[in-house]
């Protein structure tokens, strides 16, 4: 994620588009929130977890001003999910269940 | 998730082939896991939220006997996401977190 929006406005393309190896058009739904350094390897982790279409079609559903939050527990749970494959960040929460009962 | 598993062997497809609409052949990655009543309902959760191709790439790259609690893990957070689009099950990790500070 990034505070410095990176929407192929002439910057290159975002995070998203570096990955997938295509144009980043004006619009992406992806460039606010994924720059062309960590935001490359953020989205791959969402990519191979969630599928660029299905991020997509998540984002495009939630009002704009939520999609900062959705990327940040997508990143989230897609990062867990690439440590531990099994349990994924369902794991963090069995923790804290442990925690507070 | 189920514990009668429908493997396509004459009892019909799985929860997961009868939402693809799909033959469910023998050895079917998500026959153990989905029947074909409620599973066809957890399976259309995850398949919005991860793909079916996704989530039977995570199932194959995990061992044989931890694979159900990896659906079961993946059905959560489908479901989660589902509910709240926005926060999925991470919504819940906030909770639990500030019950445990």
């Amino acid at each position: 994620m990034s505070s410095a929006p990176s929407n192929g406005g002439g910057g290159g393309p975002c995070g998203a588009c570096k990955f997938l190896r295509r144009k980043c058009v004006k619009g992406c739904i992806f460039a606010p929130y994924f720059d062309s350094d960590q935001g490359t390897a953020h989205f791959a982790a969402v990519h191979k977890v969630f599928g660029a279409s299905n991020a997509s079609k998540l984002l495009h559903r939630i009002p704009a001003h939520k999609r900062l939050d959705a990327v940040v527990t997508l990143c989230y749970e897609a990062l867990a999910r690439a440590r531990d494959p099994v349990y994924g960040c369902v794991g963090h929460i069995f923790t804290l269940q442990q925690q507070v009962n």
